[in-house]
């Protein structure tokens, strides 16, 4: 198809379109002639990506480049390559003080790691994420327990979650999936749990 | 105790301790004479709670006020009092497009809401957010199922959130409990399901 009709197909206003090009976020088309360039259903893929990345992944461009740039790369295994966008999807944290208590949070994720048999990259943010919220709750008084809220993560990824993404599929619609279903049910679950919040403190306190 | 001893043991520098009490967020201490006042354990609890909103819930002093006036509004209901405060939470959403997509995401959050016999006000928050997710999903060519997450949300809540929120201690107790377990519980949560689909990528590609 025409860069026109792959504006109007995917929805992409066409400057954008050439933007991502001239960015190289987007592969060229077949050149057919000085003045045209066919475009295929990779393409299509690719700005389906991009806009996920972009809109729901809230992510800087320099971030998608190098996502993209894994995606390119068919020498990176899959899950390399599935690591590269999950990672930038993770939240920045402020690095806690050094300190016993923050030994003390580390080697609780560790252990809620191991509890699950989880594996894990050593410096996988979240676990950083981890210790920073758990600091936060103790300087706030409370006594967390992150236990059942392991078990409800574990059970969902495990029997929901990665089922959806299509492991065997093209690689950018790997990253697309794994992208839009860890950002999009994470906002659900969110809202859905204060939905069972409200319903839970409404059946407790009318005993 | 004396405002500076206040202020020591809450950990609140006096000059925000004094601010509070102009604004009306914290109740006057008892007056000893012109120039002495005696606080006490409810001004400590007091601005733990201001504590809680103000840097894990994040709210403007606008909305602080709204709740602190429920909490000292023992005229209200705790169910209502607490619903102040969880409503304050919940995230901005742009209003969707009115129309059949609206309409059909609308009548799926009442259906899961029906389906778990959870007892919410027609105009929470969090049934917009969810009607908004959703269509998001669809415009994004995703085919949502919102049914596992809310068996987990709704198994997490009744087995462990609310057991923990002191619906009968004070008020303001109640309150922070509620706050702080739905942010930072909810950020736990997050990072604990981002390292379980780590983990679970791992394991289906291995094969």
């Amino acid at each position: 198809m025409r860069i026109s009709e792959l504006s109007a197909e995917s929805g992409v206003a066409l400057p954008t379109v050439k933007y991502y090009l001239r960015e190289g976020l987007l592969h060229p088309g077949e050149q057919r002639s000085a003045t045209r360039a066919d475009y295929d259903d990779t393409h299509l893929r690719r700005l389906r990506l991009i806009r996920a990345l972009l809109e729901v992944g809230k992510l800087p461009v320099a971030s998608i480049k190098k996502i993209i740039e894994a995606v390119d790369d068919e020498s990176l295994p899959v899950h390399t390559m599935l690591g590269t966008a999950h990672y930038a999807l993770a939240p920045e944290v402020a690095p806690a003080e050094p300190g016993d208590e923050l030994e003390a949070a580390r080697a609780e994720v560790d252990r809620v790691v191991a509890g699950h048999g989880w594996q894990v990259l050593p410096d996988a943010p979240p676990r950083a994420e981890l210790a920073e919220i758990l600091l936060r709750m103790r300087s706030l008084g409370m006594t967390p327990d992150l236990a059942p809220y392991a078990e409800a993560a574990d059970r969902l990824v495990r029997e929901v979650e990665m089922a959806t993404i299509p492991f065997d599929g093209p690689r950018d619609a790997a990253v697309e999936a794994l992208v839009l279903g860890t950002v999009l049910y994470g906002k659900a679950f969110d809202a859905l749990r204060r939905l069972a919040q409200e319903s839970e403190s409404a059946r407790r306190l009318a005993r």
